[in-house]
């Protein structure tokens, strides 16, 4: 599945009757952003993420770790956790393994995430290794504080892009046998030969009985070759932000209908797709809405690109269950990428596939 | 009836299947901004607004020539029509009746409005004398060219704030028998003493059985009181614009979910509301959309707002048929105005009854 962000207890533009109708099955929405506005109490009192966002499936929170260091100034990471200034506010704020747990109870999501360091890239094998170990400490101290049986906490496996590392966290993060397991520290700036070796290396490693969930990825081609590897779960907000930029997504790759050309066509950005904007739009049309600088083309083109991914997973789901996944990702990717599918893409294939 | 803006063929944020869901009935679209961009040719390749927009039901197309005074650079306004400067590239664009009719038959709208002069408030009498008379001859010349015979023109009563000036236009404007009558030249700076009057003293000449349209209002106030003045339309980009701006409309006023009360209120809107936001969300949630500065508030309160003037009018159309109008629009001043009802609403309705 792929999980659409609400990083403030909402999905950009969308309404949740909207997801419902993409086939959104998680949204996932962020700790960080929400412990600092409007603060965790006030979705609380709201019966937590479901009343507050009306949004009536399950969510997915992640910990507040991994903002905290793309977003926080001035952040100190010690063992006992982390201290940062808002980004908001630049007032002084303390994220600790109990503290996450804390807030992650009270916003109420169905999965929520252990509190996880995530080492920048590139960063020196060294350190990868004692942030790991930490992270370890850290996952023991959440599942010692969580309270709430209705909560599945998910534990993250890290260690960079090496094996050796990958293979260490494993080894003690497996032990904890959380309800699925979570890739982290990826998609931070490695390239994409680096990290798919380093998610079928780690994939492969975790328990086939439970879910793996790939943070922050990503891109259309990212989902196919994760499947291929054994992922199960996506979050990313590519969609919606390059949706916002005026690009959408199609199985011929990402139109940008900030060009000429959309301008003039008088047909759907995609005529397969079943979306609102698909089903009553011309390019022309959302073309001109983009130069207009009218709010609903950013609408309309994450809507579209939402459900692209969502019927991607989906065909790909039937593609598995049909048991031709692999021809069917190949032919995929042959006109995804006009016939030249890169070294990494066939790689994560073909290691899924052997 | 109220009719939302949909300036650029778009009402800012919604999408048709929401308007047809609030119960608008007429889309009002802007011959001025369309027919510089995209170019009313691409609107007629997609068989006219319907097509382009998607919104399957009526359509009103103002002449173009309120927002070249309003828009336009360096007009020149000749017996012929208007040269101006277009506020997008700066290209030089002749508008004149009979280009004016052209482009709102390219449009395709249900109703179409002449081409007028819209004098700037405050104007010299001589001068709205001169632009009136002007503007008859126009509305002769657009009357002239118009070939399409489903299509509704309007005729437009100028004459500012004056008497003398509002008679003389009606004379000469009356005698063509139009389907519908506009009044043009009101909400465009004088004061709600010096409009209302205006609006009644045309109103009561205007026959009775065709729709009577005052063009660009307006506000809550302005709709009860000019229905009780007689008039049947109205248009106003306030709702929108407002709730892109935060502020809600409520029978007890404008509500700014900006201030910090509505941050902390588990209460929607408007309890009595049937739109989405209403049924959905707290204040405290579009509150914290707001401060975040994402999408989903503008879109949100453009849509409650809208609703709130089609639910208004509704009321109005009720209270007609059961025949206690007045009542009903002294206790909904009375609300709204939290009891100090202004001597102009109080006047707009003694001579509505009267």
């Amino acid at each position: 599945m792929f999980m659409p962000v609400g990083t403030q207890g909402t999905v950009k533009g969308l309404s949740p009757e909207e997801l419902m109708g993409i086939g959104s099955q998680i949204v996932l929405a962020n700790t960080y952003h929400l412990m600092l506005r409007p603060g965790e109490a006030l979705v609380a009192a709201h019966g937590g993420l479901p009343g507050f966002t009306a949004y009536p499936g399950p969510f997915l929170t992640d910990s507040g770790g991994f903002q905290v260091m793309s977003l926080g100034h001035m952040r100190k990471i010690s063992e006992e956790g982390v201290i940062f200034k808002s980004h908001i506010d630049g007032s002084r704020v303390e994220l600790t393994p109990e503290r996450s747990i804390q807030v992650q109870e009270a916003l109420g999501a169905d999965v929520i995430m252990a509190f996880d360091e995530c080492p920048p890239y590139p960063a020196e094998p060294q350190y990868i290794r004692a942030s790991l170990e930490r992270t370890v400490r850290w996952l023991e101290r959440c599942l010692s504080v969580k309270t709430r049986p209705d909560q599945a906490l998910f534990a993250i496996v890290q260690g960079g892009v090496h094996e050796d590392l990958r293979r260490q966290s494993l080894q003690a993060t497996l032990p904890f046998a959380t309800p699925g397991f979570a890739l982290g520290g990826l998609a931070v700036g490695e390239s994409k030969d680096e990290m798919f070796p380093a998610v079928g290396f780690t994939a492969q490693h975790l328990p086939e009985d439970k879910p793996r969930y790939l943070m922050g990825v990503g891109h259309p081609e990212d989902l196919v070759a994760g499947i291929a590897l054994g992922i199960d779960m996506f979050d990313c907000v590519y969609p919606t932000r390059t949706g916002r930029f005026g690009y959408a997504l199609t199985d011929d790759g990402r139109l940008n209908m900030n060009s000429s050309a959309p301008r003039q066509q008088l047909l759907p950005i995609d005529p397969d797709c079943d979306c609102y904007a698909c089903r009553h739009y011309t390019r022309a049309y959302l073309a001109h809405l983009l130069r207009a600088e009218e709010m609903l083309a950013p609408r309309m083109l994450s809507l579209h690109n939402l459900r692209y991914l969502h019927r991607l997973v989906e065909r790909a789901r039937t593609a598995i269950a049909e048991g031709h996944f692999f021809p069917w990702a190949r032919e995929w990717g042959g006109r995804y990428f006009k016939g030249q599918r890169p070294t990494w893409f066939e790689q994560a294939l073909t290691q899924g596939e052997g």
